[in-house]
């Protein structure tokens, strides 16, 4: 039996909708959870406040950004007006538009909701563990049902309308765009808070976390919002969109005479399963009679991947799919859990790296930062290689199939590490929730027990965190693995369209072009790192002095005189002015670089730049996120009263390196992925040029 | 007018004999300098006993290392012995047991000189700065010209009796395996006594630098030589013949009707006159009248660059060499200048970085450690620019000769970044000597006017070596970059011996399995370094274990009590048998991981690999290399009184910054050059078992 386009179409857009019904069904159920603590509602809604104040500057400079991308689109892309159509350009450049618009309507949907769940979850705890953590985890699945039902959606309607590689890529690339500030510009001001926060308050004045006469508090819990839950919206939702990109990209480019029209309803298939299968798992999460929530959270996952594995199986079975492919995706889907497996093991504190940071803090700080950079740099190992495995076994299986199916297989994989997605995200913005409840209900003063509640549900986050992470960058290698096919595929179109007889068969590394875009390409990861954290320091030490002013000039603030506020706004200010200001050079250094190799070096230098950039993309990313999770578990384990306790040496050893890992785990490490997938895009939408205008070779 | 084959050989055993000459007459010019001070030489006696046990125990690890693979080279290499030849074997054994002896060599001497050189440099450091900077610098040549003396007559023996690829290899590789050995053995252990003196005796006591009392001293003062002295000569011993070596197995290879015979006398030409004009550099280097040392240092540096550029022009018209190439070599040289400049950017006190973490430090050790990480991830972007662009000019340049002259070209680079390694070392090798007087000038009470003298000096030799650091990493980025074509040169001869048809021309990276091999790669540098980091950490925390049951059991060492003194040499066995145990398991899973990779993927897994070990390798190495140097300088300058001066807050963040930064800079940075030379060598030597045997592809 086969499927029509149409029908497959249908299908997509059918379950996006239920998607997006299943958001709207947890937004209003979170919503109508009760509340009656004022003080919660108060200093709720001073965070809700501040983080739509980000959102709108953070959408006005990208507003600004992406007008200017649309204008260069119209005038250059796919071809120079003066040699294509211009018709192709206005289809690109308002895909480009639309990909930005549902980029930011999903991270905006996700804000909303979670400055209500975090509230409501506070409220909760008085009532137990298991309504609390409903309110967190379906606070969370609105997010992770928007984003994935908006990309699966936008993809289809391009798609369909369009049937064009260029539009596709538009689409990935506005999704792209804005992920890149998303992420960045949302790590930036979290941690800017976070660290300022902490530094003022529990180093030099000696108050709790959370306590309301810090003046960072709320924008440290508004940092929560905008950098874990939009932010990873955004990254999330461009590494999806961006595989499904690069799969149909590469698919419109094969052989049809091998069944490549099928590939089409494949891919759209697949990912409406995966979709449907997080539904599921979304709608299975509970906790069980233990009452732990960290196997609640990674049961529905597991229980997401076996559903998906099955409904593809059955898929591929009644529209005779090609089970070659079918088995790429799957290894794609386990390779996921493994790199997540992994780690966990290098993040968990019941495992032998976090002892050992631990018990090193003993010695000083300087031996905290020394085995947790060792232990960092000891994670990257499973995870490069199993990411190298799985693209040489879906290639190994899919080869056989013809022409171009062995890229398209390492597509499929990605596509297949992605499937989950839905869930990965709900899992991913649960954390955020809980922690920001947590801090409610300091706050609020709702008592021991709700604080114990919030405490172990935080916790969980946190540990769940550590391998959603790792999937999320697994997932992002092979998207970017996959996107250096589809540059590939569109520099032959280019240079077939341009009259070059020469296909360009791949990037040799003997070719000095590739092996100077290699190096240059490997060097841009750590440059794009550095920017961001000078960025976090710069921006600190302003709100520093800010917070210094205020204990200074505020009468009885310090003391915590009755009725006396800090001015919290001025440093959600600070965080959002310094975050937008230093997130821009280092995303048009990314962005400018990539055009300087491609026009000195034209498409083998781009090449060679693309795969060095995504190795040590992948092993920056890796080693910033394990280490940083690392450091953080480790401070909660000294926390816990283990190597002397909190107040020890030890602690102060561990808090250092936690203010090491909070920017290298929340704002640089997870920042890569989103920097190379622009560059990958910006690479693949500008092949023709590069084909046309170079200096070497 | 030509130059004959035997011609260029005598002359480069002339200059070779020249170079051990001077270091004959350097070292009983040393030798002669007065001593009386009973004192230093007491405590010089000790440092030398120590620095002599450590090379004997280390050498006995290395004689096994060695034997198991003399015996393993003999079955197996170049071809299995039921496969090929037993002569081409057991020439391929001899040259590589060679190969270690002529490095094992070198670094003794080198141990021997230095451990003399830095009482009589603190001696004359009573009579002015001038002759100390000479007693310094002497000592530091005698290394300089034995290594280079010793590479260069090394190679031209085994290139005259065997005119065989796998022979010279086969010295090269017994030239890297000691040097892994040596450098990070000696990087282990050097960083583990400076670590642990330092904790216990600045920190906990607060007792100043070098004080007889504290246990670890003699052990630190053995560290600068064995890891500064002898491990970087061997570091430098192995470039350097990797360079020659790469270079004569693509000049065999080449076009012979291009004129390729004049290849070789080229490249030892060119060796030989880069040896001559470090000799003329040395004989030049003197403190001017203002007596700044750095400028003396640097200055030497510049004059023996132009003097190498001056007599290859003459060489090159004279004997009718290709002037194309002439121009590769030339790239290549400045490029290292260019590289140079560039880490001293990063590392300089005079310049923003070190002043802006010194700044940083204020706020504490974490952001000394952030600012640090960051200004050390912008330091990797004009080297790698640089080394890439040189490699792509060189092979521009050299392209048009004929087949494969673009590659030898870049190899030819490398050499040119080479050719005045012997000034390079000279200077390097000045660094751990002047540092040791210091420490004797302390120990021997010369009286603070020899103190100040000596910091001085000591002082200059920490900003040289950040220079002489950048070009060691540049030159053997470029090195190994001909190693990769060494690679495929010999891949080829072994595909076509086993009657393979297609020729290897590449390594593609859309090929999966040299993605596979490149992702893989670029893990192993980090995996490396950190093994070798915790090594450190490991072996630290068994000596401050050792510091404090002596300060506890022996009565009176505390308090300084005349005539008490420490057990010295329980810290250098600690120091020993640690480094030797903790660096065995990461030499062996660096070489253990290549055969890996070859016998899954073959040759083109081998490919990706070397490449991504390349990149990694050079962005993690000069990382490492400029943060550390970056905390060391930063330290250095808060100590100087700036940002509160020593005893604030900012210094003891600066020393964290600098305790992170010691086995960053002096432990794994450096290693991560031999681990990729090693690592190189192994896949070329193995390319045709690679053949025979795969899983892949």
């Amino acid at each position: 039996m086969g499927i029509s386009e149409n029908g497959v179409f249908i299908f997509s857009v059918v379950v996006s909708l239920l998607a997006f019904g299943m958001a709207a069904y947890f937004y209003h159920w979170v919503k109508k959870q009760p509340s009656s603590n004022k003080r919660i509602e108060e200093v709720g809604g001073l965070i809700k406040k501040g983080a739509n104040a980000f959102l709108s500057r953070e959408y006005k400079v990208l507003a600004r950004f992406a007008g200017v991308a649309t204008l260069l689109i119209l005038v250059f892309l796919p071809r120079p007006i003066w040699m294509g159509s211009p018709k192709a350009n206005i289809l690109m450049a308002a895909s480009y538009i639309l990909g930005t618009v549902f980029s930011a309507l999903a991270g905006k949907i996700g804000i909303i909701v979670a400055t209500i769940a975090n509230g409501k979850a506070a409220e909760a705890a008085k009532n137990g563990i298991k309504p609390s953590f409903l309110v967190g985890f379906r606070g969370g699945a609105v997010m992770g049902m928007a984003v994935v039902g908006a990309s699966l959606l936008g993809v289809s309607i391009i798609y369909m309308v369009t049937k064009d590689a260029s539009s596709i890529l538009g689409f990935s690339f506005g999704a792209s765009s804005l992920a890149l500030f998303a992420k960045a510009g949302g790590g930036i001001f979290t941690k800017t808070a976070d660290i300022s926060a902490d530094l003022v308050g529990k180093v030099e004045l000696g108050i709790p976390e959370d306590d309301p006469r810090n003046p960072a508090v709320i924008a440290d819990n508004v940092g929560d919002n905008v950098g874990d839950v939009a932010g990873m919206g955004a990254d999330l939702f461009d590494s999806n969109v961006a595989a499904m990109a690069a799969t149909l990209v590469m698919a419109l480019g094969l052989d049809k005479t091998l069944g490549g029209a099928a590939n089409m309803e494949m891919i759209f298939c697949y990912a409406s399963l995966g979709l449907l299968a997080s539904i599921i798992g979304v709608l299975c999460a509970r906790m069980g009679k233990k009452g732990d929530p960290t196997k609640a959270l990674n049961g529905s996952t597991y229980i997401t991947t076996a559903i998906f594995g099955v409904l593809t199986a059955i898929a591929t079975w009644m529209f005779d799919f090609e089970w070659r492919i079918w088995g790429a995706t799957i290894i794609g889907l386990m390779v996921g859990v493994i790199i997540g497996v992994a780690s966990d093991y290098f993040t968990n504190d019941n495992k032998k790296p976090v002892r050992y940071v631990a018990n090193a803090s003993k010695s000083g700080p300087a031996f905290t930062i020394l085995s947790g950079v060792s232990y960092g740099f000891l994670s990257v190992l499973p995870s490069m290689i199993g990411i190298g495995l799985s693209a040489l076994l879906a290639y190994t299986i899919c080869a056989p199939i013809g022409p171009g199916y062995a890229m398209f297989g390492i597509g499929m994989a990605a596509m297949g590490m992605l499937s989950i997605v839905g869930m990965i995200i709900s899992n991913d913005a649960y954390g955020p929730i809980v922690d920001n409840a947590r801090g409610l209900v300091e706050m609020g003063h709702l008592g021991d027990k709700a604080l114990e509640i919030t405490d172990e549900l935080d916790s969980a986050g946190n540990t769940v965190k550590a391998v959603t992470k790792g999937f999320a960058i697994g997932a992002a290698g092979l998207t970017i693995i996959s996107l250096l096919g589809a540059f590939m595929s569109e520099a032959n179109i280019a240079a077939a369209e341009q009259g070059l007889m020469d296909k360009i068969t791949g990037f040799d590394i003997m070719n000095p072009l590739v092996f100077f875009g290699l190096l240059v390409g490997a060097a841009i990861p750590a440059v794009f790192s550095a920017m961001l954290m000078l960025g976090v320091d710069k921006n600190a030490q302003r709100m520093v002095a800010e917070i210094h002013r205020q204990f200074k000039e505020i009468v009885g603030l310090a003391e915590g005189k009755e009725g006396v506020v800090p001015e919290y706004d001025k440093c959600i200010d600070i965080a959002t002015v310094g975050a937008l200001r230093e997130l821009v050079p280092a995303g048009l250094m990314a962005i400018g670089v990539t055009l300087l190799v491609g026009f000195i070096g034209g498409v083998q230098a781009v090449g060679g730049f693309l795969a060095g950039n995504i190795i040590s993309g992948l092993l920056l990313a890796l080693f910033m996120s394990n280490a940083g999770g690392l450091w953080d578990n480790a401070k909660k384990y000294v926390e816990a009263g283990n190597e002397g306790g909190k107040g020890s040496d030890a602690h102060k050893s561990a808090v250092v390196g936690d203010t090491v890992g909070d920017p290298f785990k929340d704002t640089a490490g997870p920042s890569i992925n989103t920097q190379v997938t622009v560059v990958s895009l910006v690479a693949s939408i500008m092949a023709a040029l590069f084909i046309s205008f170079h200096l070497f070779g």
